[in-house]
């Protein structure tokens, strides 16, 4: 059965599934003891942290493995802001962070400090000179994602790195998504990452400091991985998830180039998508980015059917629309990118996909696509009515009320009507759905028409379109 | 070959080794998602959630797994300090509390709050009046470990979790020891355990909050296991921790009981340790204590050469003594109880020791306690002389230089002289080791002479002591 979702886990890689059944067995004692099994389990921990280490280009004593990548994202993150208090305690971030930056960002304003987010383009990508204008004097930390989780765009985190080391302001990356395909480069001065998005076990994270950087470690004090991870360390997985990693490494030294390989398939569902199914936007950066995600969002169709028809059909994926997550906001990072969120969906290969499955993929979204859209009858053309001039003292001012109704009958609603709308003329939306203020837009700038704008209204907002064409 | 270090790591539940292997090919996705894989790791999460509860005498809605036992504590007591603020920033626990404790107690103070310690006496056991004593109105959470980690004592939480249920304060259970033996009884608040304990792998805690019980998580926000454990949970580590603790239960239920037998076993340890080797001190409770662990100190032995001495004899035992730890002080669970810390061994025994192996540690460990005691130049008998009251102008004022000396070497120094004292007469004992402090009043105890007490030293402390015997 296809699953199409390795961006939130990837499944075990073989290779960290035979470690870690060795390592059950050999490597459950203390390794801070000095007993034989105590000395084996430290042997099985250092040979771990050298491997992970030359993976993610760092000094072996420079890497600490936490219990997840969050844990290493909030670490990183309060340990740095920490030891540079006296500097000041500005934190800067790109607005497409992981929800663990995005967090310990929350956990930072909320105890005093200032938090600046730095804005995407339209694929999902920070300007680096942007990035660099936001570091000002009292900032102690920058983050930046190497590749979005949800879109896949890589961030040019080598040049900001570069400016960061320029303004002596540490950056920690967040290379969960792109450790899997290689180190991260330039001159970061913290990373972390979650082995079970590059077929390492859960349970593991790891977080790497570069000498140099200051760091004073937050919370109860601990013995163990630098008093930077309190608590008793999963050994076996530690064990089997840098085996993973040292697998792949060594399997793309070898020329077997996975990477490759599925950056071509992404490429296929890139193309055949939008000529397989109509009214699809495709986001993300079409080169920069990670080798084995795409995403793209479906007008017309509501995210969470879209999702139970898929997986009905064999397929899991995953979707950031608001229809599917129990927030009912949209993803913050199709917000940012100021993309539609509607029927979105992600596909993430894990290594080996077959490609024979994304094949089916294709075969099978476009008629899932079309139920959808049928149930929630969709106007099959819009606009009905070919555009002209509104003639002298027609109506002009339409306004469609839905309230009450969620992403995605608003947009439904709108293109209903607008052919009834003569070029010039405006209809208004009244929703109180937060997906609208999105997708309305979004809407728009997919088919050409004007976005006045939005204005207060007695429940939710009242978003104005001016028919173009 | 006989691993008995329990306490620290026990070797995992072979149910635990099963539950593992199956729950990595059915328990890797992320149980929030909607697919089949999802779908299949949520009911994973559930049934090892209800199945903890159980045995841990709590909801199921009421438990969350977190990556350590360490962080069950410090989660615990954090999310618990924070929401009773306004009540006060007391925190009140006993003073022989594992490290976790602790450390989230110096984390308290040095955030303002206010630490109240409650003494044990010599079996390491507090009073459940005396803590009962120490809870004020402004006393925002209490700490009390179900059993010790070092000495195996149970303490009377029954008794003290209603003390503080009649106070209105929460009572927090570190029940890492004794969980494995069943659940910890009475009106406890919040309950900490560690997986590894009990035969479940490394990397799975878990945190009990009884409704009705005032708790805010600290750190960042995450919508997993209700905000108090961040991050991707390791789902195959806690399906197997459930499974290692439930085939406990289901094995007491059926009348293996496991427990009654290790008793036996440490009660033979307890009883011819002192018999088979000289100047020994069995410590801890000698009947309400954990059924597989067992503590005792020998006399004018060093710690770190006796545990690598049983090492080489194919046992694996933890100790106590400062001179086998970093800190170069001894145990502060052994100088909370006052007792003798040199040449401290704890053994605990794993699920399914072999009668014959303990049987073969009472052979073997006579010798090696002569070998270490030979190599180190121990007075073979004392006091040499006689004891007799001190003549008319005869030296009664001794002075031992054992400074720049480590433990066992200034009560080894003690003991050379004392014979050479009148009776009446003084020896004092100049001294910079911190174990000094503890093991001259202990060997004083031992030995029936009198501990006159510690006087400031140009270097380090003198300590004096009266011959009486």
């Amino acid at each position: 059965m296809p699953y199409f979702d390795a961006a939130s886990a990837a499944p075990l890689h073989p290779v960290a599934r035979e470690a870690l059944l060795a390592a059950l067995d050999e490597g459950w004692a203390d390794p801070v003891r000095l007993y034989r099994e105590g000395r084996r389990a430290r042997m099985l921990l250092d040979a771990a942290r050298e491997a992970a280490a030359e993976a993610v280009g760092c000094r072996p004593d420079e890497l600490v493995f936490t219990p997840s990548g969050t844990q290493a994202v909030h670490s990183g993150m309060s340990g740095a802001l920490a030891a540079r208090r006296r500097v000041g305690r500005g934190l800067v971030h790109s607005a497409v962070e992981h929800s663990s930056v995005l967090h310990a960002a929350e956990a930072h304003t909320a105890a005093g400090g200032t938090v600046t987010q730095v804005g995407v383009d339209r694929t999902g990508r920070v300007a680096a000179g942007e990035f660099a204008a936001a570091l000002r004097p009292d900032t102690a930390l920058a983050c930046l994602q190497s590749a979005n989780h949800e879109v896949g765009t890589e961030q040019p985190v080598e040049e900001v790195a570069a400016r960061c080391q320029e303004a002596g302001v540490p950056l920690l990356v967040d290379a969960a998504q792109s450790l899997a395909w290689g180190p991260v480069p330039g001159a970061w001065s913290l990373l972390a990452a979650s082995a079970h998005k590059w077929g390492g076990p859960p349970g593991v994270g790891l977080l790497a400091v570069r000498k140099g950087t200051r760091f004073a470690p937050q919370g109860p004090a601990d013995e163990r991985e630098s008093g930077r991870a309190p608590g008793f360390g999963n050994l076996p997985g530690i064990v089997a998830a840098a085996a993973a990693l040292r697998a792949l490494r060594a399997e793309a030294a070898s020329g077997a180039d996975e990477a490759a390989r599925l950056r071509g398939l992404v490429g296929r569902i890139r193309t055949r998508v939008p000529e397989l199914v109509g009214e699809v936007e495709v986001v993300g950066d079409p080169v920069r980015r990670l080798p084995h995600l795409v995403t793209f969002s479906c007008l017309y169709v509501d995210g969470e059917v879209l999702l139970q028809e898929l997986d009905r059909a064999g397929f899991s994926v995953s979707s950031g629309s608001s229809c599917t997550s129990s927030t009912l906001t949209p993803s913050h990072v199709l917000r940012a990118m100021g993309v539609l969120s509607e029927g979105n969906v992600r596909v993430s290969l894990p290594y080996g996909t077959d490609e024979a499955e994304v094949e089916r993929f294709l075969q099978v979204l476009p008629g899932v696509v079309r139920s959808v859209r049928e149930r929630l009858g969709v106007p099959v053309e819009e606009p009905e009515m070919p555009g002209k001039p509104a003639a002298a003292g027609e109506e002009t001012g339409l306004v469609v009320d839905a309230l009450g109704k969620r992403c995605p009958i608003p947009v439904i609603e709108l293109a209903k009507v607008i052919g009834r709308v003569p070029v010039g003329g405006t209809v208004t939306v009244l929703s109180d759905d937060e997906a609208a203020r999105q997708d309305i837009p979004a809407w728009c700038a997919m088919r050409e028409q004007e976005y006045v704008g939005e204005r207060d209204a007695e429940r939710g907002a009242a978003y104005v379109v001016r028919r173009r064409v």
